[in-house]
């Protein structure tokens, strides 16, 4: 199959890497399309105000193109322009986990989002750890699963966020097919002063892990299991259109 | 009622402060919290690389803070820290329409989505136009549907993303309450050569506007309504749960 590849700890990162080669090794034709530098925490940012540069940037034999934007767009420059012919886009494997409500600020989930924007099937992947990644599993597990989502098909609009526990392969307890969870920060802002009297704020944040609510992606991680959650990016909330019609609104 | 101002134009946006002045017309309590200068299009990026600054810049009798962040940044710190008591957060006015697809983009919507996330009631507020802006007739109509809001008020999680025609009170035909429709694009990317013979792409796009779907925003839009429609941030796609978990995958 024909694969495309993006992320958003930029076109240099090893987890990218290793699932380039991981696909090219089962004989699927790889090309990536990735941020020249890292663009993690972006959402999902595009960029309109400059131009964007693209750079071949091959890695090993794999072709590749370094862009000077973010992950969104990189995915849409590349299904436009750059490689014209895609079966599934994979985003990742990023360096650390993309779970629950921070999916919303996710370069990866977003990268994925535009390609299923764009009507391919499309993957978000992530090793939920923020140490000493271990990506070949994960590699070969993200493979395997390309293969059965172009196997069994999802309607357009439906695509999948993966995270992968960082262990080895006898730890990983499965797969669960989970909902997104909530995931809860405290102590977010961390008030600074600097030498001139200024003061600034770090965005720092500890998440609460205790009691993750059954079946969700939180939950699976903490316990051990891979995590395939079924995303799409409808924002309407469908349940609210008669409630809202009730309230009567007029100009 | 105390209300939190934020948007993705900045803040001397002439948007936010028509909607300040009309909040502080009608004796509500209003502090304003937004981006130092333009951050369109940001998604809902967050800061994590870099400390925000945060500066004193009241507009008239009206506190605000200028952030060296993203909507989603001001938001985040404005209720973590700067501001401690809110009813209502509002983003917006916006400077040009925010529907369809096109949400995912926008760092209007995204600042919604924070407060919402955080709890509090939401609405992004956009004028759905790209030129010679008028934001009064917005701003008031903005000012009544925040005051209806918290008479009825709305689960957690639900926010509301509201459009509204760049026109006079009369040729407003009425207020709908709609699902987002779909924003299609053609000739995304314009490929243009430095003076040197490099390659750059800039993002264009012409919006496809023939047939919208009837009952979404961009249909109301086109028709001459204002158009609300009630957001949530849900990702999951829960009609696939069942689906996926009959790909029996295994690691």
């Amino acid at each position: 199959m024909k694969v495309l590849l993006s992320n958003d700890d930029g076109i240099n990162a090893l987890g990218l890497y290793k699932l380039a080669m991981a696909f090219k090794e089962r004989g699927h034709d790889v090309t990536i399309v990735a941020p020249d530098s890292e663009r993690s925490a972006t959402g999902h940012a595009i960029t309109v105000h400059h131009p964007l540069r693209v750079l071949e940037h091959n890695l090993d034999e794999i072709k590749g193109f370094a862009i000077s934007g973010t992950p969104a767009d990189c995915v849409k420059l590349a299904l436009d322009t750059l490689v014209t012919d895609v079966d599934i886009v994979l985003a990742g494997i990023n360096r650390g986990p993309n779970l629950g409500t921070d999916v919303l600020y996710s370069g990866t989930v977003s990268a994925a989002i535009e390609a299923s924007l764009d009507g391919y099937p499309a993957v978000a992947a992530s090793l939920a750890s923020f140490e000493k990644h271990q990506y070949d599993i994960s590699a070969d597990f993200l493979v395997y699963l390309a293969e059965k989502y172009l196997e069994h098909s999802l309607p357009q609009g439906t695509l999948l966020n993966v995270n992968i526990p960082n262990t080895t392969l006898e730890k990983i307890k499965g797969v669960k097919i989970t909902k997104l969870g909530e995931r809860k920060y405290y102590n977010n802002f961390d008030k600074r002063t600097d030498p001139r009297g200024g003061a600034y704020y770090w965005l720092a944040g500890k998440v609460d892990e205790s009691n993750p609510q059954p079946e969700t992606d939180v939950w699976a991680i903490l316990n051990g299991f891979i995590s395939i959650t079924p995303l799409h990016f409808d924002l309407t909330n469908h349940h609210f259109l008669q409630v809202l019609a009730d309230w009567k609104l007029k100009i």
